[in-house]
């Protein structure tokens, strides 16, 4: 069978084992091959191919509904349910997205980014069930690391209390984005490592195998081990026990047989049922599965074969920030590094072997990372919090009503800021800024490159309040790492202006300058003010312009509607000024995934962009 | 002892069982006294008074380290650490905070307000102890209803982790404001209905009863009984001992030779310990002991003796919306009613009894709420979520990425908008609207009366996308009922300007019409915009009004930045617009306790604020 040809999962149903193993291996290449040219999740997908073809085989979608909790190991899905044509566009403009979507098929009822969300949206789809009467499977499939954050738990109490059918498969790799930790952790390597286990193991895979596995005719057998197989393999799952949650596993996430059998044993219970299955993440794929470190868990473009990767010149802010994070750590011992689950996103792997004592991963939990850091800091401690901007908005409460309120001097990085490319819509660094400026008694603040970057990372460490510095993604020019204070709430003047003046920060510094070299040829003038400080406003700088009275424009890389444009536009309404204030941000509409240079041009956002808009502006 | 005398709770640690009984009986007639004046949360403290001296006698504040979650049950604490004398001021402009508050005292080491977040302190504080080498202890409080809250459970599964010393109380009074739900209260049920537990308890009272309860003597008989205390009363805490923490318990509430038994125990633990203890609400208050409702939970003034409560007339749009509830889910059968353990604050009792299956109390879980409804309504049905919008900050992420990206047409009721008065600082309902002006694809409406409420509910539910429903729990006129459909998206010209016209919404629309009376007297006519969708803008008349040229001043009881005003100053700007937009909002600071009505008046924003302000913007 071509994988291309697949337009339903339902051929899996007819084929016998040994058919099954070679389309898995077949679908492992598929998607090894098409990951080395658009780049996207590897190792987690490679885990989940015998998984999801047991899943497919099992169930039936689109009746039975089936949720990839975050999503982005769903590729082997995508394959199952026609989408294989177009897996060449892989998180490219108009291509297929990286995660499931309701847009792209009728086999995706939910779509997930963020994790924790499956859970609770299985229990809406069960509940939709059971008032309609229904009989279809609900099953939610989510990793180890998910199952530690706070909303998958709040979930998990109420299925438990619901006590309706409803199937959870933790897909335990040990690895979410890095190794995971927490007690549930602990508790699930107790059960990995049980002696019994493997002993176990052989005994059912013995009694499996006289049982033929095609077609539905292990449905009939499954009664007959479903006790059975329970008492062998129930060992420490007392936690979801007690939680109302009847716990089978640990199952070998690669062994087709063994995956089919439990699946129906789960089909057929009566209340809710978690099946532990434990996969390897880049299972099959010798140069992405041994990977304590996740360099293989997100990737670009690669050589199939080898594994070498195609490597980019330039550094970024991110990187930036964590050497300069070794020298303020050296200097002070009060500091710490915190991470959700990012030891590698945040480049903090240095920092974690260099000062093991004050290196925190808390696991995808951004909420308590942050309360956690409030109260080392009002302890007397200085703990600096890297999250991505777009997993902070689960994070705003304990900004506003911990951290701010209480003051508490600390200092949160805010990475991936801005539009975030490939993974597209569930990932827009873009929303931070409209969240954080109406917070009282806070600091916010992003550099325009290396040196400010770490030189405001500094300033935050110096400052006694809570301090957020934005930072991107985005590949940019080295420079020296100079973690010296800046003065505080203080733009930078780069150029006057004498036609028009922008105000911009970040990464769109580069972008206003390059526009101001075009518009020089336009015979325009253009002045370009850093507005490094978000909050406060520079107010002394922001007067002199607003004095000027030549046309200023806000040029910002986040939602347009209550971003630092709209701030500088109110301050000039309530000044009653005649300088006129522009915006020019991102639309109030959702942005999908896609190269960044390429969604910046089709915005009207990149320097050709604000060349066009100035242009406009002026010849009005 | 005088209650007003005490200053330090060091006193306690001389005082026998029976000195200590008496105190406590005191402490509860000044806390019923007290709250019978001020109003505030009467039956969560009068269940803490035994479990709070006990506290303080086995611990040593400001040293070691005491939290209460949430913070409204530490009335007791506030008592034994030289509060009584501001006792009267409680929750008044000025006075004293109803929650913890770091401000007030060195022994209030954290504050809170919303649930869940004292574990994670308590870690944070564990851990500084533990890189200075200090000795102290930390100990959080909190109760079963919080446990359930995501944020609590990242945090257990960090300090299981951790495994240093932290000590955990939980306070298990089966209610937190509505009864309990979910899985953990059940397996907290099943504890506390074990038959064991009286004979084991009995036992231990007895081997109590040997050792005298005087200074810290008990603490030599600790170790001997430690072991037997364990073992007879460990039952179902397999919950917690899974996650790698030590669980006490079950311990009776109001017993202070078992507390104080257990505290030492718990204190001389070297590991992370649980210790349940059961308290009743209300305990020696007959008024408020049987109240399965809720009632006594937060309360009005009341006559100390007979319970009685004094009644307001008037209603709220929160009554309103849940009467129309009740009608729109006779009319439609795919209705939910959905609430995060606020079923009598949302007036959902009725609507809980008649309509039981489509009733979800979720428990202080907001997060798990809203993505539980954008699946419900996904797969077909249509659920109305109410929330605080205080609360709502721990549900951004879930408006943002599940229900506006998916458009699930959920209607969310946005509970206890604008200043909310006496809980103060944490609670404040003035920061929704800048959070959610940014989401795409969503609808924000907020009507200025009973009859307008209830309309938008109806148009929330003929809407076919996410629609926010904001109301406040402020007394207004009765009105009509009227569950019937508005025109999505059109503002309300109430009276045409002719000097300057304000624009607002909700129950400013009230305050705005008095401050036109008023300014009718001083001779400016002013025009009245009833903004009633904040979200889409009412794009025409906005136009209309730009084109009149007269000055416009957005009155909203938001916070300023982000705001309406913001939305309309940037509008106005985009288009070059001549007309002077102004925004009277709240100032970018905390806002702390105090009656709603002293505080519209101190910021200047009630009607005679208005026309102060409308009067001066006319002098300029």
């Amino acid at each position: 069978m071509k994988i291309e040809e697949i337009r339903d999962p339902a051929f899996l149903r007819q084929m016998n084992t040994k058919e099954l193993e070679d389309l898995c291996r077949e679908l492992r290449e598929y998607i090894i091959e098409g990951v080395s040219h658009t780049g996207g999740h590897l190792s987690s997908n490679l885990g989940m191919v015998e998984l999801t073809v047991a899943l497919h085989r099992v169930f039936e979608t689109p009746r039975d509904k089936l949720i990839f909790d975050v999503g982005h190991q769903c590729y082997t899905h995508k394959l199952l349910t026609g989408r294989a044509g177009q897996f060449a566009t892989l998180r490219c403009t108009d291509g297929l997205s990286g995660f499931q979507s309701r847009q792209e098929s009728c086999h995706d009822c939910y779509e997930g980014g963020h994790a924790g969300t499956s859970l609770s949206a299985a229990l809406g789809f069960a509940m939709a069930r059971d008032a309609r009467g229904g009989q279809e499977s609900v099953v939610a499939v989510i990793g180890d690391g998910a199952l530690g954050n706070g909303l998958a738990y709040e979930a998990l109490n109420h299925i438990g209390d619901y006590k309706k059918p409803l199937i959870i498969i933790l897909n335990d790799n040990r690895m979410s984005i890095s190794a995971n930790v927490g007690a549930l952790h602990n508790s699930l390597e107790r059960i990995r490592l049980h002696s019994g286990y493997r002993s176990a193991k052989s005994r059912t895979k013995a009694a499996l195998r006289k049982i033929p596995v095609v077609g539905d005719s292990l449905v009939h057998g499954v009664e007959h081990i479903k006790e059975n197989l329970k008492r062998l393999y129930l060992r420490d799952g007392a936690l979801f026990e007690e939680m109302g949650i009847t716990y089978y596993g640990p199952v070998d996430g690669h062994d087709l047989e063994e995956l089919d059998a439990f699946l129906r044993v789960a089909k057929q219970s009566d209340g809710p049922v978690l099946l532990h299955v434990v996969t390897e993440k880049g299972h099959g794929c010798d140069f992405c599965r041994d990977d304590p470190d996740g360099l293989w868990h997100g990737v670009g473009a690669f050589d199939a074969q080898s594994g070498l990767r195609i490597q980019s010149g330039g550094t970024t802010q991110g990187r930036a920030i964590s050497a300069a994070m070794l020298q303020l750590a050296e200097r002070d011992e009060r500091i710490y590094a915190i991470t959700p689950a990012m030891t590698t996103g945040a480049h903090l792997t240095e920092f974690s072997r260099r000062y093991p004592e004050r290196f925190i991963d808390a696991g995808i939990a951004e909420e308590h990372a942050l309360v956690l850091a409030n109260a080392l800091a009002l302890a007397g401690m200085r703990p600096f919090v890297t999250i991505y901007s777009t997993f902070l908005q689960r994070g705003y409460d304990q900004i506003n009503h911990d951290i701010a309120r209480m003051q508490g001097p600390v200092v949160v990085g805010i990475d991936r800021c801005g539009i975030i490319g490939e993974d597209g819509v569930s990932h827009q660094g873009i929303y931070d800024v409209s969240l954080l400026l109406p917070v009282p008694g806070i600091v916010l603040a992003q550099g325009k490159d290396v040196t400010e970057s770490t030189r405001l990372l500094a300033t935050g460490f110096a400052a006694e309040c809570p301090f957020l510095l934005r930072y991107s993604k985005n590949t940019i020019p080295e420079g020296e790492i100079l973690p010296e204070p800046l003065p505080l709430g203080r733009w930078e003047r780069l150029y006057p202006g004498q036609d028009i003046t922008v105000i911009t920060y970040g990464d769109f510094v580069a972008e206003a300058e390059e526009a101001r070299a075009l518009l020089a040829h336009d015979g325009i003038k253009m002045g370009l003010v850093n507005a490094r400080f978000l909050k406060p406003l520079d107010g002394e700088m922001l007067q002199t312009l607003l004095g000027e009275e030549r046309p200023i424009v806000v040029y910002e890389e986040v939602a347009r509607i209550g971003g630092l444009g709209s701030l500088v536009q109110q301050t000039a309404a309530e000044q009653q000024s005649r300088c006129p204030v522009h915006t020019l941000a991102l639309p109030d509409e959702w942005l999908y995934h896609g190269k960044r240079r390429e969604q910046l041009h089709r915005l009207g956002l990149d320097a050709a962009g604000l060349r066009s808009h100035l242009k406009r502006l002026l010849a009005r």
